[in-house]
């Protein structure tokens, strides 16, 4: 009788990217194996999906060492009342996969996302002889190469993209840059408790994001920030982004060491509350290893 | 003998990327004709040209509303003594690009930027018969075009990329996203004087840029920006940047209103070298229209 069991469902997480994408990696770190995935193909899309229950969480990049802050979910954070209830941080790792069976000296063409193989230039001014083709993304390329099977081709991608797709691993971390990494947030509909917990992620200390937008009338922002200055609460992150149209009017995204429930910085946060003309706060979490 | 004189040599300006990409837009609306262009593929290409004087000057994007800021290029900023004499922001239009003779009717192929073709969705959403291709650069697939003369094909790219090679538009600005901004440095050796004088690119305001690092004891940053608001000097841009392998050390990036032959902007500046544990001021230069 057991088999005719219903296979248990589990919670859907939706990312942007083919299977295999960095998001799905920080996925796993948040929730190992214990939730299944919902693939979109534009952020906009991820936060249609949380919002409208097709996924139970949503997992989206918020910031690159190399590329700065994603505005574009920035915006949607500000759009849709969600909550963050989990940072990551994913070192971007770049390797040579291909179809099981080719060899490296093979290898004549190498598929990926633009961006990717720009990040490899080293690997290829080592190997001039290999072309580089560009493709629409980098777990998209295995996808296709394990449909193709060319035996003279690889592609750049993840780890995961490689194990998800049963493709074999040429070269591991072939990328230029070690010091690449994205912060991804775990978001979910706010008050709602998810049906699975990440795993721990972060230390013992917490982080609180919020966003806040003011008149750059001289001084608005230190006063903002004098209100965390006074209490001796941290901050480890500090943006201004202008508001298009509005020459004096700024978007501030801030990350503070410090949970919502210490009175001290909610008392702060109701401070900067009194200066901004409009104040988010999109959650406490814990604060992730560096 | 007026025809056998040699050809005025124009100054030549670095950039990263193809003819016709967005940072060449930027040096036309900076000099217009008045200076030749020298196309690198990488910005420490673009950067070391400089050093090196095989060009007179260099335009780098260093931040886009949708993507945040170019950390690459501030590295470099750090790493290079040069000088940033001007700025201006570059509004990213992507037109649909094919070669004479090609009506829009038998366009089948879409070739571009994986990153621009992801800029015009509603555009391939409302002709879902178009295939989109992936290709390296955005003015180098229209370069292609013109070179194969596919009669079934177009590219995503800039008006100035149809003019450089030639092309014909056939559909104007075709972005998702009409707050789609760039905004690019005018760099120079410092102490050295430019050839040719940028137009004027800016209004009456002066800006300065500097960067410093500080450790985030409580309240460093806020003791760095009472320098300013003690002075009521006006930011337009804060950023805070991790330093990697040193979780409580951060990279600041300020923009302020002002001219570092103010008095009181100088000694603001002063001020946070106090604080800071080093401090670089990147240049003055007029401020852009928004």
């Amino acid at each position: 009788m057991r088999s005719s069991r219903p296979r248990r469902i589990k919670p859907l997480v939706a990312f942007q990217g083919e299977p295999g994408a960095f998001s799905q990696t920080a996925i796993r770190q948040f929730f190992g194996d214990r939730v299944d995935i919902l693939p979109c193909q534009r952020f906009d899309e991820v936060f249609q999906a949380l919002a409208a229950k097709r996924a139970a969480a949503a997992v989206i990049p918020i910031e690159n060492t190399l590329h700065g802050s994603v505005h574009e979910n920035y915006d949607h954070l500000l759009h849709f009342d969600f909550e963050i209830v989990a940072e990551t941080n994913v070192r971007i790792v770049h390797n040579l996969i291909a179809c099981p069976g080719v060899p490296f000296r093979a290898v004549r063409r190498v598929f990926s996302h633009p961006v990717a193989i720009n990040q490899c230039l080293d690997f290829f001014a080592a190997h001039p002889a290999i072309e580089r083709v560009p493709y629409y993304d980098t777990a998209g390329s295995v996808k296709m190469l394990m449909e193709e099977h060319p035996r003279d081709a690889a592609a750049i991608a993840s780890a995961l993209a490689a194990e998800i797709y049963g493709a074999q691993m040429l070269r591991r971390s072939i990328e230029d840059d070690r010091r690449n990494f994205t912060r991804f947030f775990l978001l979910r509909r706010r008050g709602e408790r998810l049906a699975v917990s990440p795993g721990k992620t972060g230390g013992p200390d917490f982080k609180t994001s919020i966003v806040f937008t003011t008149r750059n009338i001289p001084g608005a922002l230190f006063r903002a920030l004098s209100a965390f200055a006074l209490r001796d609460l941290n901050l480890t992150k500090i943006e201004s982004r202008p508001l298009r149209g509005k020459p004096w009017e700024y978007l501030f995204y801030l990350d503070l060491i410090g949970h919502m429930e210490d009175p001290a910085l909610s008392r702060a946060v109701a401070n900067v509350g009194e200066i901004a003309d409009l104040l988010r706060v999109l959650g406490s979490y814990p604060r992730a290893a560096h």
